[in-house]
């Protein structure tokens, strides 16, 4: 009994290879949660287990389950709706599925319902002129079930901060410091609110979720300050997400080219509760979950003081990151009231430096850009996109809004890509009858 | 920085003494969390923080937090409700906070809304013939907030396992381990389902909540396997609940006096989940969340494999704890609908075993009995009762349903009953119109 519930722990270093690690990987079809047994059972086998504090949980396939049951793994603050939730009306189409389209790099076509198995999609909705089209939901969730939304997180802190500047309590010229003077010894000293806000910070850390090694990457030490990941016996580092923030030094200087960077977020983040004197998940509630008539709780991952990760540790339902997307493409109102002030509508949806975006040499997304924590498409459209699949999708110009979930096997974009936004493209043209 | 923000660890072996300890406690007014600003700044001051790894989460006054945010603090698995909410009508009269009645022990008469304050009440529903004639917030939390309603839990189980009974599923006269193999070498090997339910085992298990020592006590070694608190370093005990039942012994003959003992709530939620297939949350979703369309969700700590604190573990929102109360009273039936079969009814609001029960010398309880995982008042009344002031009192003669969350400092009923009985039973005549 005891050998059999004995706590294993897997060598945390390799934790960021682990998915890349899988050559290849099971399909989603042969990765499906209930195939594989996770945690069915009471308890669920040794080797059924989807656990913390071994990092199983990080660990293709049984991310395909921890994904959709983030809040049984790690602490998690509420982000509570309040009332009835408001109407999003149907109107489905059968003939959506058989969309045709060529990934990026690919000479064969695929079909619409086969990019949602290549993705790995746990869930989708798409919206046409704010009409649900299209919803599907795959792995272990459904329309009820929260799933780990990863960096979709940071666009929802880009439009609290946008918010704040448009109400004139942020100057985002203003530096990190002078808001939370925590950082001022940090890397992020000199930075200002918009040098973070648009990931061109010279902080000192390496955004990378597919190394191999065997010292601590940073986003795993991130992580174990974040209260996300365990901390081995005798880890010595950060063990809250502040003081991980302080600890963080300078690589170069600030305002260069875009760089991807976690940590900017959860600077900004920093930022916003000072000013407002709320947490990020009171913010969230307040402004978004409650006006919009959300149908379920969001929830943020929380560190051992309390701190959301802001940076990536939104946990919601798929019709609700619905319908906040679908709330920026119509002007930051929705049903009749404005939720986000029109000029930080504009300041999101319009693109960021290109150049510094250019330079940064991102594949794949030639001639986008990125800005307030939003990603924007050469072709017009924004994105919150999160590691692993998740994203909102904004096509302004098709009056076409795309929420997915997914748990993807390996945690770069750069494979994920190539079979979503050909897609969307090929649904935009569906849905406008071309 | 690194400083304000380093972790503690307070001695454990005092945590259940640690209430106790504080004497006098601070009063209710005086230990309004906003007040003393528990978890307010960004991070919280090291002296305002409530934590889990530092076991603060369980002193008394942090307790008046900690008990409003539980799933900040641990990992929980959603109990999720499902659709529009059910009517509650209300029907306040704003006459009854001035009703007074005298505290047992006592000769001083003391007002309803006073004794609000000397429970430590954070939230209370008064339910009569199905209308919120009374309803109050205190402490950290409000209507939609889920407060951990400890051994209220137990009730749920029991209620659910009557109802296997009732189906034909459970037998309870065959021996737990006849159900669960893994239990078979424990203290529960020869203990029957019924002996369990009734806490008539003879399991070697101390239930002390406020003994103070150097070693740790029972129920926290219970609570480090159950995930509710931290293991200091060097622990060599279970680290989930199935291994710590698994792990008790027998110190006497089964079915003999009545004893307390929360493990076999456990082991009867073991039962539970491996006669349906489900977790005991997935049971009280399915059987009770969404068919009596409760308002919000509810959910159960978790531990390290997924199980839920079938003993003390769920949290909710109080109108739905009364929802439940008020279902049971009427016979299982909620709006027209049987949600507990009658024979499972008749089962949780028949009396116990007296004899059995004076034998246990329970204080301040007599004539009353314990069968099902519920208490029965020698007068008629059926109650779930959870340490530090939880409860759901189902008084069917006064047609009315009490639902209470509350921080009491001390972890024993026999300093909150005094003040509790006699105001229900005051509360009773004065809706009788007596």
């Amino acid at each position: 009994m005891v050998t059999t519930l004995a706590r294993r722990f897997l060598p945390l270093a390799l934790l960021s290879g682990a998915a890349a690690a899988q050559v290849p990987p099971l399909s989603a079809a042969d990765s499906e949660p209930a195939k594989l047994g996770w945690m069915q059972g009471s308890p669920p086998a040794i080797d059924k287990q989807v656990r913390f504090d071994d990092a199983s949980m990080w660990f293709f396939p049984r991310t395909r389950w921890s994904f959709s049951h983030w809040r049984e793994l790690v602490p998690t603050a509420a982000i509570p709706r309040a009332g009835p939730p408001s109407a999003l009306p149907r109107a489905e189409r059968r003939d959506l599925d058989a969309i045709r389209f060529t990934p990026l790099g690919a000479t064969a076509p695929m079909t619409w319902e086969q990019s949602l198995a290549a993705n790995y999609t746990d869930g989708i909705v798409v919206l046409h002129r704010g009409r649900i089209v299209h919803e599907r939901y795959f792995g272990a969730g459904g329309p009820a079930n929260q799933h780990i939304a990863f960096s979709v997180t940071k666009s929802f802190v880009g439009t609290l901060a946008e918010t704040l500047i448009a109400e004139g309590r942020l100057d985002p010229a203003r530096t990190i410091a002078s808001y939370v003077p925590e950082l001022a010894t940090s890397g992020f000293g000199d930075a200002t609110v918009r040098q973070a806000l648009d990931m061109r910070t010279g902080i000192a850390f390496v955004e990378d979720y597919v190394a191999r090694g065997t010292e601590l990457t940073d986003p795993t030490r991130m992580s174990i300050a974040g209260g996300a990941a365990p901390a081995a016996p005798g880890y010595q580092g950060a063990t809250t997400t502040p003081a991980f923030l302080a600890g963080i030094g300078k690589r170069g200087g600030h305002g260069g080219d875009f760089a991807y960077l976690t940590p900017n977020t959860q600077a900004v983040a920093w930022v916003l509760e000072r000013i407002t004197g709320q947490s990020i998940a009171a913010q969230i509630s307040a402004r978004y979950w409650q006006p919009l008539g959300m149908e379920e709780d969001a929830a943020i991952q929380v560190d051992r003081v309390g701190t959301g990760f802001a940076g990536g540790g939104m946990t919601a339902a798929m019709r609700d990151m619905a319908r906040f997307g679908e709330m920026i493409r119509l002007g930051g109102k929705w049903q009749g009231r404005q939720i986000v002030p029109p000029a930080a509508v504009r300041a999101i949806l319009a693109p960021g430096d290109a150049a510094a975006f250019a330079a940064a040499n991102y594949p794949g997304l030639d001639g986008g850009s990125y800005s307030s924590f939003w990603w924007h498409w050469a072709s017009g459209q924004t994105m919150a996109v999160g590691i692993h699949g998740q994203g909102i999708y904004i096509d302004p110009k098709a009056e076409m809004v795309i929420a997915r979930f997914a748990s993807f096997p390996v945690a770069t974009n750069r494979v994920i890509n190539p079979t979503t936004l050909p897609a969307y493209d090929a649904m935009a043209a569906a849905l406008a009858g071309k």
